[in-house]
């Protein structure tokens, strides 16, 4: 049972209420006082400061428990997670201290002239001069945030801020959160070319689809630094990885599969992008009407693009019926879409990523009897697909070379790069995604990636061991 | 004399020279060399490192005796300042390390999901549980970058970053640096409003006349965050600093003193305003058309508004012809505009502020003979009238009390609380200003920036100390 640890502000009555029926009180309803902290204290009322070992599921009915009690006003309750996000996540640091008028001089007025003159004379420059070499901007309008929805630009902040500590701590890069007030296409794109100046690189974050499909490939067309929709191509990019490993523990390979996949909204097209640029031969595009069938007419521009495509499937169906046969089920759509006999319908040794959040479209105790391989975006189950596995090392690679955009063979290289973390020995069905706690996977997807870049003609620069 | 390190970094073609040639050429010129470093070894050709101490003025002599030698390319040249700025100056820092899966769920997926909720439901947490708190947005469209001009955004950006090296070092504020890529005001307001979410502050910077003033005052209605164009305000700030102690040292009063500002652009503009709230009764304020006069017609809003002022003289003349008889000259126009002529010609013991850049409209020598009181922008004088005296502590007491806007009350406050670091004992006429290093200039002016806007009815939160 999952404990945690929380802190109740209280004002106690003193007429009414002593801290003896508080703790009682407490105690009743699963807690254990573990400090006391007065923040006012006063003869006829104090306000203290209460931290409780609690279990997770006990936290609710002690704040219930207190509501209840006669002469007691909770202040706030903060738990852990509350604790760990007071004042924000990240702050800003000077490189070198300015500790008279000498640093002054060099690092501001009048020293900064000469600097400022130098890249007015050559923009390239700034990625030399500038923090522009290693910062990123983490941008989001707020609309699809985690399984939250559309909560606005100051409630996505805290997922922004986690973003570019993760960014930091695995990569090294510097990344900055802009949380975006307009949820408008047009004023998105203006936005976020207006600011790019000090940014090397953009990831946009938590935007709704359709809009992000534009809002990216505009971006990426009209500014000459790279722009990665991570909700799109984080996911798509893991996926791929897993599924890279998932074929080679069951022997098969991806000119010969047959693929379902579910929901084809953000994460969903970059899948099927990418599933193509993989080799896969026979892809079925599924969404709430069913399957997306080749030489169909439909108005979502990314659905008629995949009813174009020669891979895709002409025959029609719902998930239910174009899931019979199919070697591997990709699901990034909404929880409990899928039974064991569903799985029992899919080829010998089926293949099933089921990334709904937080539900998944069929949970592992019924997939797992069936399915050769089972993986899920949850943390409590083994194969996790989690983008922490991608972004770091993604932009750690276009920043060190300078990449003009990312390109769909930069992905690929990072899919391939992720998969490989695993050793051929060490593979088996329930381990066919790394860590992101393993040091290797940054290492390997930056190299990949620029490996690609250099190749592919979108590098400004060659790292010195790429020379 | 003034020393300076730079580092040298040159190819050698060893057919044709060798470094004992080059090292003779460097001495020749003027030049110490203090290491070498072999970037690139090689039989026929080499890269090295070399750092070389040298006076100011024999750098160029050595760059051009060295370009002038056979068989030496010059790669580059890099001076203490340049190689200050390498990388850049900032960097983005976690509050907490992200060290296993427990850390991972609190400031990240799923633990952070609560937070985003609770800021959802209550947008005013953004301040508590984001970096609302204390991170301000430094933003410049590099139009009128130090005295470089329109050099734009990428050339602006290190003036940027030194200014957030500097809210952090002496106020502990959080800056970013958005250098925007558009001069168009309506995109400049828009821009800054839709990244707003994430800030607590803007400092604007650096954005030329009379586009500034539009884009301050429609952005301080339209927002619910302090708005500061530091070249307006932050030099008036100064300036009023330096005037209160001027007046003490002269004995004379505001209400009886007749003021000749030069230059009225972002500056003096916010010069001017601030004289009238500081009690200034006779003012004149002097364009390159010479004075603006009271009642006048012009064309340009804000001397139309200063024409429309009671306390605007009403007669017409040059600079030359106004001065005369004036008790405080305020120049923020060009250098060389005065002579020791025109000192003579003011009231007696006159206070002659000349803050044009890099040369003042008179120089100390020229004036102090006649001038009781003479104040720059320059380090090398005494009196230097410098805006980090005023950033750092305003936007510390913004933020700390979540002031909505700075409003005119609170600028004074600010220049009372500068003056006021300077004890009666300590006050003379070359001392007037106290340094930017002095520790009680950040305290002073926040805790006098807060009670103004407690007073004001600005302050949205009342620090513990001020309760």
């Amino acid at each position: 049972m999952a404990q945690t640890s929380i802190i109740l502000r209280i004002e106690l009555d003193h007429q009414v209420v002593s801290f003896g029926d508080v703790a009682a009180t407490i105690a009743r309803a699963g807690g254990d006082i573990i400090s006391i902290d007065v923040i006012r204290p006063g003869k006829d009322s104090s306000v203290r400061d209460i931290t409780v070992d609690v279990a997770d599921t006990a936290e609710a009915s002690i704040v219930d428990s207190l509501k209840a009690q006669a002469g007691i006003k909770l202040v706030n309750v903060s738990d852990r997670a509350f604790l760990a996000h007071l004042g924000g996540k990240i702050e800003i640091q000077p490189k070198l201290p300015i500790k008279n008028r000498d640093d002054l001089s060099r690092v501001y007025t009048p020293g900064v002239a000469k600097v400022c003159t130098a890249i007015h004379e050559n923009p390239m420059k700034a990625y030399s001069l500038t923090i522009k070499r290693n910062t990123v901007a983490v941008v989001s309008d707020g609309t699809a945030v985690l399984g939250l929805g559309d909560i606005g630009p100051y409630g996505a902040a805290p997922v922004m801020e986690g973003k570019a500590m993760l960014f930091k701590q695995l990569a090294g890069v510097d990344a900055f959160p802009i949380c975006l007030d307009t949820t408008d296409t047009e004023e998105i794109i203006r936005t976020i070319k207006a600011i790019a100046p000090i940014f090397g690189g953009i990831n946009l974050e938590d935007i709704s689809a359709p809009r992000c499909f534009e809002i990216e490939s505009r971006l990426a067309d009209e500014m000459d630094i790279p722009v990665f929709h991570d909700d799109q191509h984080g996911t798509a990019v893991v996926v791929i990885a897993g599924l890279l490993n998932a074929l080679k523990v069951t022997g098969k390979r991806a000119e010969h599969i047959r693929v379902v996949v579910n929901g084809i909204g953000a994460a969903g097209v970059s899948i099927c992008k990418m599933l193509l640029n993989a080799g896969v031969t026979r892809l079925v595009p599924v969404d709430r009407h069913g399957a997306i069938v080749r030489g169909g007419q439909y108005e979502h521009p990314m659905w008629q693009w995949l009813a174009d495509q020669p891979q895709v499937e002409d025959t029609s169906g719902s998930l239910q019926e174009v899931i019979v046969g199919a070697d591997v089920f990709i699901g990034v759509s909404r929880g409990k879409l899928l039974t064991s006999a569903d799985i029992k319908r899919m080829s010998h040794e089926p293949i099933v990523f089921a990334m709904a959040n937080p539900e998944p479209e069929i949970s592992p105790e019924e997939a797992l009897p069936h399915a050769a391989v089972y993986a899920t975006g949850r943390s409590d189950y083994a194969n996790q697909i989690n983008n922490v596995l991608v972004f770091p090392g993604l932009f750690r690679g276009v920043l060190d070379c300078r990449a003009r955009r990312i390109n769909e063979p930069m992905k690929l290289a990072a899919s391939r790069a992720i998969a490989a973390v695993i050793s051929e020995k060490e593979l088996n069905n329930y381990y066919i995604i790394p860590s992101i706690f393993n040091e290797m996977v940054v290492t390997n997807v930056r190299k990949a990636v620029i490996e690609a870049a250099i190749l592919t003609g979108v590098a400004r620069r060659t790292p010195p061991e790429f020379g």
